[in-house]
């Protein structure tokens, strides 16, 4: 099978780690059968100021027509509101409809406090719909923002949700160590002040898992304020997050920060037959060109997609590489507190394969 | 002076820890010359099964015309949408037009890892206004909510945050041991996405920071992804953290659970000449009518609440006992891994008054 798999560098370190992204693809063992074809992409603040358009129309018709899937790096944000702009990653997710970003957090096996989470994050709507109006009243300017919440797109991502947890509990079951005994999903929410919008998200989680197909998914909820606090405290007990589109962004971010760096978390986000793997931290101008990007959230989103696509056991051969890597812990990047250069760290990846 | 407090205990183990707030203002030196008048008063789930109200007019306008502040402890929420029935505390906090939720996160000074900083959370806005409909398509229920941010809010609740950054600043100048060198505050948002509502929150709030009387303190900002990350990556790097209302509710939530428990963490609802004193957790029904519930946050809320009532003498007599008892670590109540009860833990804090 030949993928064809879009490359959208974007900004900053996105130009640095998803050429790692397409080493790794491009060094898979040929016994996989699986042959991949690049297609370079425009999107982000770079391409903004030369074209005007930060996510340009060619990018999205190309990826839809002709790719099975892409690499995303990622973008830099004006420091201010800048007319016609807007972020392109959340653009992509609207428009190829891809409804779900799924970001496992998990630490090498043989971490002193093991956790292992997914965070299956709503991709389309809530307050992304990005419909907001400002107007002039005698006190002053006033802003609004539509959260939108629907039961379609609740119950999607709920229903993905359940699969993602039965899909890791076949994992397991096939002799992967694990801290987990049973598939759980946790439905968080703040539907005590927002009875209506998280309340039909909440409802439509519940019905959804409630399918007999997820009989043996144990499902319970959390408060969002609440699933922050006990992310930190007994970050252990969860399995599958799943959350409507700004609370998921939030809890993603929270929960990289006890794996020690948000360069080593993956995201994809995808769609019906279609997935983007998308490292989570941002384009950090701080360190860019200094060839220090942790190449690992790109390498495991690189093997996020291919899960996406199906293709479970390359997937699982880039895992492997990579926790073979953090387990021995020697070719460590500045955010982990090493001294290697992404290089490094991409080469010895390589050899593990 | 006397100070005329309302106590309005709810449900759960409010019931348990807004007496042991009582009995601490009530223990305070006479020599402090404050006297103290109790007005029992009710709201919360129960109130509601009795009376067909969470918060009973009779409470709003007594805590209006007699009272000078208050205690509130903690409400309990239905497990589903119950007509007539929404969160009294956030009625509360709008109808009194208690405008700042301000929220210290404090270690000891002793801890391995001490931390100091105090969450700034705006109060009657954002998705808290409770804007909601529901309304049906041909491909299901659709609910949408109402983000409201206004100049006027943003301003205000930014103003106090450099208000509270200089009194802190103050209190260390005057001897008091600190982890940070000068006063920070840091503007929380994600105008990244949303560019007109936490635009305006961000700009107002810049613009409301620059004002001179502000000139000695820094200002810097997190996108509220990055700043949970942050949070808990290095959380002694910050001072006063301003928000909208929701990023407030959970990022105070995440910087509980740096310092243990949110059994230790209170708040104070503050407005003109007005302060409601609140601790930071919930009605607990898990540990309710046991005699365990941590009274700390309750007795910290207490000299909260004197602190915003200009009685900051009486409020550091409150602080340095429970300071004490921690820092002693022997009588601590299970949330925090002791086996101490409520009734016992008071007592310790009294007698150190
Ligand atoms: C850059 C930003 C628009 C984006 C988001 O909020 O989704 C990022 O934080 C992420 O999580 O991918
Ligand atoms: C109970 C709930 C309505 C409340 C809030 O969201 O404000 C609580 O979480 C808090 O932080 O005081």
């Amino acid at each position: 099978r030949t993928l064809r798999i879009g490359l959208i560098p974007g900004d900053g370190i996105g130009k640095e780690v998803i050429p790692a992204g397409r080493r790794i693809l491009e060094a898979l063992p040929a016994s996989l059968g699986l042959k991949f074809e690049f297609i370079d992409l425009k999107a982000g603040w770079e391409t903004f100021e030369q074209t005007g358009a930060a996510l340009p129309d060619e990018t999205v018709s190309i990826l839809k027509s002709d790719c099975d899937g892409a690499l995303f790096g990622a973008v830099s944000s004006p420091t201010k509101a800048v007319k016609g702009y807007s972020s392109p990653i959340v653009a992509l997710r609207k428009k190829l409809d891809l409804y779900a970003n799924v970001r496992p957090v998990k630490t090498v096996v043989s971490a002193p406090k093991p956790i292992d989470m997914v965070i299956v994050r709503e991709n389309t709507e809530d307050l992304y719909v990005k419909e907001e109006k400002t107007f002039d009243t005698p006190e002053g300017k006033v802003a609004e923002a539509i959260k939108r919440i629907s039961q379609r797109a609740s119950s999607r991502i709920a229903t993905i949700a359940g699969e993602i947890a039965l899909r890791r509990q076949k994992i397991r079951a096939g002799g992967a160590p694990s801290i987990h005994k049973g598939p759980l999903v946790t439905v968080t929410h703040k539907s005590n002040v927002l009875s209506q919008t998280d309340g039909l998200f909440r409802s439509t989680a519940r019905e959804a898992l409630a399918d007999p197909k997820f009989k043996d998914v144990a499902v319970e909820e959390q408060i969002v304020d609440s699933m922050v606090y006990k992310l930190f405290r007994q970050p252990e007990a969860y399995d599958v997050i799943v959350a409507p589109n700004l609370y998921g962004d939030i809890l993603s971010d929270g929960a990289a920060a006890l794996v020690g760096s948000l360069g080593l978390v993956p995201s994809a986000n995808v769609g019906e037959g279609f997935a983007i793997g998308e490292p989570c931290h941002g384009s950090a101008p701080d360190i860019q060109g200094q060839g220090i990007a942790n190449p690992i959230a790109t390498l495991r989103s690189a093997a996020l997609m291919l899960e996406f696509l199906n293709e479970e056991a390359a997937a699982a051969k880039i895992y492997a590489a990579v926790d073979a890597n953090l387990e021995e812990g020697k070719l460590l990047c500045p955010d982990l507190g090493g001294k290697a250069k992404t290089e490094e760290v991409v080469q010895d990846i390589l050899r593990r394969l």
